[in-house]
């Protein structure tokens, strides 16, 4: 029952990341082929590198639906392109919950394979965070979490909660509940009160 | 024999991917370093991807002649630069006889390794497109074949090719001798009629 | 003793490579986060290329004091901003010194897992200059390595030269002591005397 639920959570996530990463490449009029490999690296890429980085498999090897979810991304994106706009809001609550369960799927990984936590915050952060960061490089534009939004912020605090939980000797069912909902929580705030980090380069301005 | 046929034909196939991607770097005005550099991610790029994916030592580690002909490709296009211009023809279907054995190649080695057809066709796909892709990024440029050409998407042609002859119980060399072929003509063709995939984001204007 | 040296000069290295980073960041804008990760992966990046191709477990996943530094290099950054400027000289010679370090340890690295010497040169030089293109590509710049400097071949040079006395039988310090004398001195002297290497690209209008 539980992995049903975390199935349906991480495909809907997959689905989001997908979603996100092809109406990008439509802006850079990419053609389909383009536009559905930035869609799949935009959702696989952060945990591709983990688990390069873990010297693992790549998980989406092991398992052909990550492709299929980001064809079914590609065609709803293709097909129902104007409406998706008035999605927004959805697209963003799932891109979110896709977030929070990718970091902790990530943390959840490295600490499976012995590493310690403060790692495992770098991994679950990257599996969240570093799909977007290769997907920008792709279609040649800086990465977006390094100036607009608190992104990654989000993933590092809810990897400081799931390391406080674990310090504190709850169960592994708590650190990861507590670290899913902060990153929502935070990333949900941020964007409704417009939250950012400090841009570096402005003092020499304001200053002088 | 066939040994020596196949190690001259990737031979020429790296000389021909090494001058592309030297090429480019030239209109970028690179310095030697930088054209090398290039020319040698142009080559052996995919095939590193793909290593680092299979969790094996990238391919060029064991074996020094692929840095060799990367060199030679820079010799050649300081010293030929002008004649290689009226080239292109030669050069295309070196390009496109590379790709054709670059997709066989990484097939046949995922193949080797353990992994399902899905995951070879994929492979055989980065292989021959993927280092086009990082010879874009290290150029700064938004990748060429999520713009303009029938690229991978003749290499995954061919990958089905070799799926749907190993499905009938082809020969292994069957598989590899129908895949190049379907390869080549589709790339050809398609260079000759003008093909290419749809474009994403053409939807509203046209509809609306 | 030494373990103690190479110590504080490796840590020196990261540092002057992570400000060289964050200090590119802030002229893009990036926020906090950003110019973290894009410091990191200046001091990080050439090392972490060169594990995962030795198909190791990269090397700060095993120590956080790199994090640490970069943390602290960021800080340095944000409060000195307008005096490290005036250290243009300091930082450049802590940048060479790490450099020379980096080439050193690379190589050290891939010839204790095996691997000829051809290769060690090429690992050195990937751990003393691909964090420099990994920093270009994330800024979305194309990679100054490849234009502008002698820097790279300063890595080659005394990777020969590590090469070269090894062949004449000397001993592991001495190679390595020669190995980053020659590092510094060719970048020192380039940088002193302007050199470069030839760019590709100007025959055509020179000759024609």
């Amino acid at each position: 029952m539980e992995i049903t639920f975390l199935l349906i959570v991480e495909i809907i996530g997959t689905l989001a990341f997908a979603i996100s990463g092809i109406r990008l490449a439509a802006v850079k009029r990419f053609d389909w082929f383009g536009a559905y490999i930035v869609g799949l690296v935009t959702a696989i890429g952060g945990g591709t590198i983990r688990d390069l980085f873990l010297s693992t498999t790549p998980f989406w090897m092991l398992n052909y639906w990550y492709l299929v979810v980001t064809a079914i991304a590609l065609g709803l994106v293709i097909i129902f392109k104007r409406y998706l706009v008035r999605l927004d809001h959805t697209v963003f609550i799932f891109d979110t919950i896709g977030l929070a369960l990718f970091v902790v799927i990530g943390m959840q990984k490295s600490i499976d394979f012995g590493f310690p936590m403060w790692v495992a915050i770098i991994m679950g952060t990257i599996t969240g965070a570093f799909g977007g960061v290769l997907r920008d490089i792709l279609i040649n534009e800086e990465p977006l979490i390094f100036r607009k939004e608190v992104y990654a912020t989000a993933c590092i605090a809810g990897g400081l909660v799931y390391w406080l939980i674990a310090y504190c000797n709850g169960s592994t069912v708590v650190q990861q509940v507590a670290c899913a909902t902060i990153i929502i929580v935070v990333r949900v705030l941020s964007v409704v009160y417009n939250w950012s980090l400090p841009v570096m380069g402005n003092d020499s301005k304001k200053k002088n």
